[in-house]
């Protein structure tokens, strides 16, 4: 099932809905007699009932219906109730690029997952911009993410019961300041700019996918393919990270996770390729879409 | 005005209440017409009338009182809106015992700040216990940290302004992982296990002290005298950080700011000497209190 947060143009409320298998639609979960008044109410106490029945509606047309040229789209979460947890370098091939950029040897281990987290006072929608800030950036960074939505408070999960607390999945690009990123070595105010977190389009519910997905990801930068990898290739998987942090930290439910990215970020190329005013960056993953977001 | 959040135990209600001077009684705020259902909600809503009105009533004696002995502890902000931020090695004793402790050469500069965040699910209250995590630390910290708490939201704030956008300030212990701060790189995880941020026991409002403080700061473990410096002595001061944050990071009402900790700490000794299971720690800010919490 795919779950959309939107707008009405005519009235800017906020509601979720069921997205159509064409994406041209929009079915307002409130006709099937569920009302939650945001995605972070609805994935906090949504019963394993009304889940079942909302994902008997899906793909059937319905009488209630939005066309998605009528709203405005904001992102799935758009206010991310605790700030985002981030892996770092979680991909062999980014880790050597990262490497290669702050010029250290890079040896090919990953004993550790790294962790970070990045603050989300609102998440950017789909189609939404990024700003470039001027003056205090000078080095814009692109990151194409596999993002996991935590759906049932996590505290001392095995690996094994991992997937049972994803509530579902949706891209994150993790925009990235690599000037304030390097100058304060801890990478969090590089991370965590206002407008540094596109999210989107929608979310993809767990049951969707493969315990773990498999799924192409992809970045493009005006239309020019940059990353292209799988979440296969992810050096601490899913199951490894729900089980490693919840052995210390309760993952709430609405807990966001972002699972890092795959190589040929800007700062990946020799010269690095920052973004620009006006360019454009499209993250894809298979199965959930495209988040398409400018630099303003 | 010295600010208390307590629950009563005959009922367990969470109040907010005026400390009087002797700090045995509580005056709740709700007999002077001013009605916030936690300390987050009134440092987002409090007006300025309401706020003085408040100040006004400070060390009178009210009727309408509670005594401390009938009260539970809470943290001041029990559950903060957002991850903490806190400031890395940001006193200059502290950054050499921190380099001696990684075996890293220090040559005394800090160009910038060190910005990293903590998640606390919830605040651990004066007189509340520090978990231990036996089989995943074996190196547990304390470190006495002076924090603010930011009353209005902060965007592009000049140095010369920043004080405006302090509500009060109060006493954080940033109890930390070494091993798991040094394995996983970024600190993040290391920060952010559950019981991790003991707070309190109060708030003070941003009038009681200079612009900026310069305050004693003090801890103690089992009685004995580990950390003892001043607030002066910050690398990067609140003004600073606070205007650096704003340049792009929204700061919003409620944000708490830890502005890092002093030398003394378990890993500044030769041989380290962490925390066990029945330590008792103390951290101790000249005009706020002190914050008493044990280990687990």
């Amino acid at each position: 099932m795919k779950l959309i947060t939107y707008r009405l143009k005519e009235n800017g409320n906020e509601i979720i809905g069921i997205l159509s298998k064409d994406e041209q639609k929009i079915y307002p979960i409130s006709q099937f007699d569920i009302n939650y008044s945001s995605m972070n109410q609805l994935i906090e106490n949504i019963s394993s009932a009304e889940l079942e029945l909302l994902k008997s509606k899906d793909q059937k047309e319905h009488d209630q219906l939005v066309f998605r040229d009528n709203t405005i789209n904001t992102a799935p979460i758009p206010y991310p109730k605790q700030d985002i947890i981030c892996l770092g370098i979680n991909y062999l091939a980014h880790a050597e690029e990262s490497a290669r950029f702050k010029q250290e040897a890079f040896g090919g281990e990953r004993p550790y997952a790294v962790y970070f987290s990045k603050r989300v006072n609102e998440a950017v929608a789909d189609c939404g911009t990024i700003p470039s800030y001027e003056g205090l950036v000078d080095s814009l960074d692109y990151e194409a993410e596999f993002a996991l939505i935590i759906g049932k408070d996590a505290r001392n999960v095995s690996e094994e019961d991992a997937f049972e607390y994803i509530f579902g999945y949706t891209i994150i690009n993790d925009v990235s300041a690599r000037n304030l990123q390097t100058a304060h070595k801890q990478w969090y105010f590089g991370k965590s700019l206002d407008g540094f977190t596109p999210m989107g389009p929608i979310i993809v519910t767990r049951d969707e996918f493969e315990n773990p997905p498999h799924l192409n990801i992809k970045s493009y930068v005006n239309g020019e393919l940059r990353q292209d990898s799988n979440t296969e290739l992810l050096i601490f998987g899913i199951a490894h990270v729900i089980s490693e942090l919840s052995k210390g930290m309760t993952l709430k439910a609405g807990t966001i996770i972002s699972m890092g990215t795959p190589a040929g970020v800007g700062m990946g190329f020799t010269p690095p390729r920052f973004l620009k005013k006006g360019d454009v960056i499209e993250c894809e993953i298979e199965g959930i879409g495209k988040l398409t977001n400018t630099v303003e």
